[in-house]
C-alpha cells in the first residue's frame, strides 16, 4: 500500500493542477534495485505517490525496449490520467533503450549538410520519423530533441556531437527536419537548449556556463535554429542553464523572464510548451532551493518543471506563489491549457489489451526501413585513411573508452573485441578507473611494457558527454601515435565518436596506415570500421538483424 | 515469414517426436542484437523455425525478469505446444535475470550445515521455494539445479561455490531440501552433474576431465547426493561430461550406457527425465559430431538432448538411428512418456491474458519473504576479522573482478564503488583485460606506483566460474597482502565469492585489520561487508527494496 499524500492539501484541486506541470525522473527498469542513477531516479514508492497526486510527466532512462513498454503502461496505470512520458533519445530510441534503433549522432548529418543539403535533410527527417515512431510504440509521447545548439566550439563537453550542426544552416535545417519527422509520427519534439548551448566549454551539469555574446551574435548564430524549429511547428522548447549577460545580467536563461517570455514567447512568437532543463542540475540547485527554483522558472515563463530536486518542495513553492498572488490564475491556466493542447496533439498510443498484441508490436518495433536508415547513416559518415589490412598478430588491441562498467558500446560480442582477437590481437581496455597506462614521459607517454608485445591496434571510443567535464580529448593521443610510429608498432587506428579527435590524429598518420573513423560507437559502427581495416566478421558477433 | 522446414521429412511425425526431445538455447532478451552469447544462443529466426518443427525445450540466459516473462510467452506462442523452458538459476532467478532474487551461492549453506544442519536444511528449502516460485511466475517450468556434486576439491574451476556442500552429508541433505522446495512450487528440479563433478580441477567446458576413483569411493562420496535427490523425488538428472574409467573405459558419462542406464536407471532406480549437459561443450563436440553425439547420448539412456551443436544435424542423427533400428520404438516411446509425465507434473503457469494482470504479477515477483531470505543468507554467511573503521582517504580502492564488461556485480551504484569513494578512496579496477598492475617482483608483485597514493582497500570479487579454466586463486594475492602490510598501506580487505581465497588470506592479516568475507558478490553483499568495515551507506546506492 502507498501512504496517503503527506503534503499540503489546503487547496487540493490547485495542488493537483500544479502537480500536472511537473515532470519527474524514473528509471526505465521496473525495480528500485535496477536503477542506474538512483541519485536522480525516484523509487517506485515515490513515483507512484507523486503520480497519484497528479504529477503529469515522467522522464525515463535505462532498460530495454521491452522494459520501457511495460514501464510506460505501469506509470499510466498508477497515474490514472494522461501523462507526458519523455526521454532524451536524441540518437534514436536505442541510445537509451536497448533493442530499439541506435543511430549515429546528429553531428554526422551536419557534416553531410555542407556537401548535400537535400540528402542530409531527407535523412534527418527519416531520423526523426524512426525515433518518433519507435518512441510512440514503446509508450512515450515526447522526445526531448532536437538539440538546436550550434556546436561551434569543439571543446564543448556537453553538446558536441549531439548537435545537428556546427554551422547555422546545418543546425537550423536539420533540427527542423528531425522534428517534422518526429511530430509526423504523433510524438512531441523539443527544441533545446534555448537560447543556445553550443558555444561553451563548461558543463552545465557541473557549473553555470556564461555566454558572453552580444545580441547581434546571438541573432546571427544561436537563435536561427530555434526560429527554424518554431517555424516548423515544434511543440516544446527546453531552456538552458546558461548565463547570458546580454539578455539578463542576473539570472540564468532557465529562470529569466527576459529570455523565456521577452525573447522566446514575445519576440520569437513561440506558443507551445516551455519546459525547463532539469532543475536538479548543479548550475541551478547550487543557487536556489527546489521551491524557489520552480517558482522562478514558472514566473520566467516555463510551463513545465523538469526534475525538481524535490518534487514536494517544488509543489509547495508553486502553491505558495499562487496563493500569494505572485502567480496569477490566468498564467497558471495558460500553462495548463498549453499542456492540454500538446497532449491532444500527441496522445499516447493505447496500451494493447492483450499480451499477444503487445508481443506482436514489440517484434515489429525495428522495421527494415529503420535498419536501412541506421546502415545508411553509418556508411555515409565513415571516414577512412590508408589501406591494406592490419598485419596478423600476436599484437595488442588497445581500447580507450569512457567506462567499462555497463558500457552498451562494448557488450561481450562487440566487434571491437572479437575481430581483433580473431587476428591475434589481445585486448587491453583502458578507462578512467584502470591502472595507469602512462609512462610519465610526455614524448613517449604510453608505458608500452605494461600492454604486451607486438603491433598495436589503437581504438578510441571517446566523445563529449554530459557529466564528463571534458570533450574527451584531454589525453595525449597525438603523442601516443608518434610514439607508436617511432617504435614501429602502430598497426592501425580506429576512432569512434569524436570528429575533433579524429581530425587531430589523422594528419599524423603515414599514408598507408590503415585507419578509420565513425561518429557512432555502437557495435555496428565497430563492424564497419574494422571491416575497412581488413578484419572480417566473427561468427560470435551474432549478427545485427532479428 | 519463416521459411518452410528445409530438413528431412521422410517421417514427419517421427521427426516431430524426436524434436520434442531437444532443448536448444536462446537468449532471455528479445532481439538478436542483444544476445550476450551469440555463439550458443540461436537467432530468433532459427529458434522460431525449430519450435515450429516441434523442438520441445529452450534453455534461457540473460535479460531482466520483465524480459524473461515476455520471452517465455513469445516462445510458447511460436511453439504452439507445451514447452520445457529452463535456466541455470542455481543461485536464485536473479543470478541470471535481473530484478529477481539473487541469493548467496549454495556452498554458503554447506558451511552452515556442519554447525546447524536443521537451520541449513530449512534455509535450503526456502531457497528452492524462492527460486521455483519466481521461475514459475516468469514463465519457466524447469530449474537446472540443484548441483549435487560434492565440492571436495578447492581448485575445482567449474563447480566450486555452486555446490551445496564440500562434505557428503551437507551436499546430500541440502540439495534434497532445495529440490523439495523448488518442486513444491510446481517447477521441475534437476540433480546435476551425474555421477559427480566435484573432484576435478579441469573445466569440462574446455576439456574432458577424468575422475580416477574406483567404485567404492564413488559410492562413498559422489553418489550419495544423487541418491538423496532421487529419494526426494527429483524430476530430472543432468549428466556430466566426465570420464570415469571405473565405470566406462571408453566413453564419458554423458554418452555411457553403463553410467546412465546401468547405474542411474537400474542400480539407483531413477525413473524421471535424464538430460545431457550441453552437447556443444568442447569435451563432447571435439570428439563427436552433433548427429553422433545425440545418438550416443540417447542410446546411453538420455531422454533429452541439451544444446546440440547443430539441432538439425542432431535430429538427422536420431531419425536415422530410429529408422535403422538402433533406437527401438519402445525406447523412443519411453522417453516421450517421461517428458509428458514431467510436463504434467509441472505445467507452465498460464500467460496472463491482460497486460494489467501481467504488470501486477511482475510487481509482486519478489515477496517480502524472498527479501528476508536473501538478507538472512547474507548475514549468516558473513565472516569478519579485526575491527575498527577504515582510515579516511585519500586512498586507493583496488578492485579485482572477473570482467568489467557487463558485470552485474558492479553497476554504477555498487556499494563497492560508492562507499569507499565517499571515504576518499579512488577506485582502480582490475580484470583480465586491464593494463598489467604487476611489478615483476614475486615478493612485491603490485606495481604500487601505477595505482595511486595512500592506504589501499583491497576488494577481491573472484570465484570459480565455468569457462574460466581456474578457480580464481591463481594471482599472487597472499604476496600482495604481505607487500601492502610491509609498506604499511593495507587499510582493509574485502573478499566476495571464493571461501578458499578468503581462507588463504585471513591468516596473513594482523589482528586489528578490518576485513570481511561474503560468498555473495551482489551489491547487497558489498553493502554488508563494507558496513562491517565502517563504511556507511551512500544515498546513491538507491536502496534495495521496491
Amino acid at each position: 500500500m502507498v501512504p496517503p499524500n503527506p503534503g499540503h492539501a489546503a487547496n487540493p484541486s490547485l495542488r493537483r493542477q500544479l502537480a500536472s506541470l511537473l515532470v519527474v525522473r524514473g528509471s526505465g527498469h521496473s525495480r528500485d534495485g535496477q536503477r542506474r542513477y538512483p541519485r536522480w531516479e525516484l523509487s517506485n514508492g515515490e513515483l507512484r505517490r507523486l503520480l497519484e497526486q497528479g504529477v503529469g510527466g515522467v522522464i525515463l532512462l535505462g532498460g530495454s525496449a521491452e522494459e520501457l513498454r511495460l514501464r510506460c503502461a505501469q506509470l499510466r496505470q498508477w497515474a490514472g490520467q494522461p501523462l507526458l512520458l519523455c526521454a532524451d533519445v536524441e540518437e534514436g530510441v536505442g541510445q537509451r533503450f536497448e533493442g530499439a534503433s541506435w543511430l549515429v549522432p546528429p553531428l554526422a548529418l551536419g557534416r553531410l549538410h555542407g556537401e548535400d543539403p537535400e540528402r542530409a535533410e531527407g535523412l534527418a527527417e527519416r531520423y526523426g520519423r524512426c525515433t518518433g515512431r519507435q518512441a510512440r510504440r514503446l509508450g512515450l509521447n515526447w522526445v526531448l530533441g532536437p538539440v538546436c545548439d550550434v556546436n561551434n566550439n569543439p571543446a564543448n563537453p556537453v553538446i558536441n556531437v549531439r548537435a545537428w550542426g556546427d554551422t547555422v544552416p546545418a543546425a537550423s535545417a536539420l533540427a527542423a527536419a528531425f522534428l517534422r519527422g518526429c511530430q509526423a509520427e504523433g510524438v512531441l519534439a523539443c527544441a533545446k537548449h534555448f537560447p543556445g548551448h553550443g558555444d561553451t566549454s563548461t558543463d552545465s551539469h557541473l557549473e553555470l556556463p556564461v555566454i558572453p555574446h552580444g545580441w547581434e551574435r546571438l541573432e546571427a548564430v544561436e537563435l536561427p535554429p530555434f526560429q527554424a524549429a518554431i517555424a516548423a511547428g515544434v511543440a516544446s522548447v527546453m531552456t538552458a542553464h546558461l548565463q547570458l549577460p546580454a539578455l539578463d545580467a542576473e539570472r540564468p536563461a532557465t529562470l529569466s523572464e527576459p529570455v523565456l517570455t521577452g525573447l522566446l514567447r514575445r519576440r520569437l512568437g513561440f506558443t507551445g510548451l516551455v519546459v525547463t532543463d532539469a532543475l536538479v542540475m548543479e548550475s541551478i540547485s547550487a543557487q536556489h532551493g527546489p521551491a524557489q527554483a520552480a517558482e522562478l522558472a514558472f514566473l520566467a515563463g516555463a510551463d513545465l518543471i523538469l526534475m525538481p530536486a524535490d518534487a514536494e518542495a517544488a509543489l509547495d513553492g508553486l502553491e505558495r506563489a499562487v496563493e500569494a498572488g505572485r502567480i496569477s490564475p490566468e498564467r497558471l491556466q495558460a500553462s495548463l491549457e498549453r499542456r492540454q493542447r500538446a497532449l491532444a496533439l500527441c496522445p499516447a498510443e493505447p496500451t494493447p489489451a492483450s499480451l499477444e498484441t503487445l508481443l506482436a508490436q514489440l517484434e515489429q518495433l525495428v522495421s527494415p526501413q529503420d535498419r536501412a536508415l541506421a546502415a545508411e547513416l553509418l556508411e555515409l559518415s565513415l571516414e577512412t585513411h590508408g589501406g591494406g589490412p592490419l598485419p596478423m598478430g600476436p599484437g595488442v588491441n588497445l581500447i580507450r573508452l569512457d567506462s567499462q562498467l555497463n558500457s552498451p558500446q562494448l557488450p561481450a560480442r562487440a566487434p571491437a573485441l572479437l575481430r581483433p582477437a580473431a587476428a591475434g590481437y589481445g585486448a587491453r581496455l583502458l578507462d578512467g578507473l584502470s591502472p595507469s597506462p602512462w609512462s610519465g614521459d610526455p614524448d613517449a607517454p604510453l608505458a608500452l611494457e605494461r600492454l604486451g608485445e607486438g603491433p598495436v591496434l589503437l581504438q578510441l571510443l571517446v566523445r563529449g558527454n554530459p557529466f564528463r567535464g571534458s570533450a574527451g580529448g584531454d589525453e595525449p593521443w597525438p603523442a601516443v601515435l608518434r610514439q607508436l610510429l617511432a617504435a614501429r608498432r602502430l598497426a592501425g587506428l580506429a576512432v569512434y565518436g569524436s570528429p575533433y579527435l579524429w581530425q587531430s590524429l589523422r594528419p599524423l598518420l603515414p599514408p598507408h596506415l590503415p585507419a578509420a573513423y565513425s561518429p557512432g560507437q555502437m557495435p555496428e559502427a565497430q563492424a564497419l570500421v574494422l571491416q575497412r581495416l581488413g578484419l572480417a566478421a566473427s561468427a560470435l558477433e551474432g549478427g545485427f538483424t532479428d
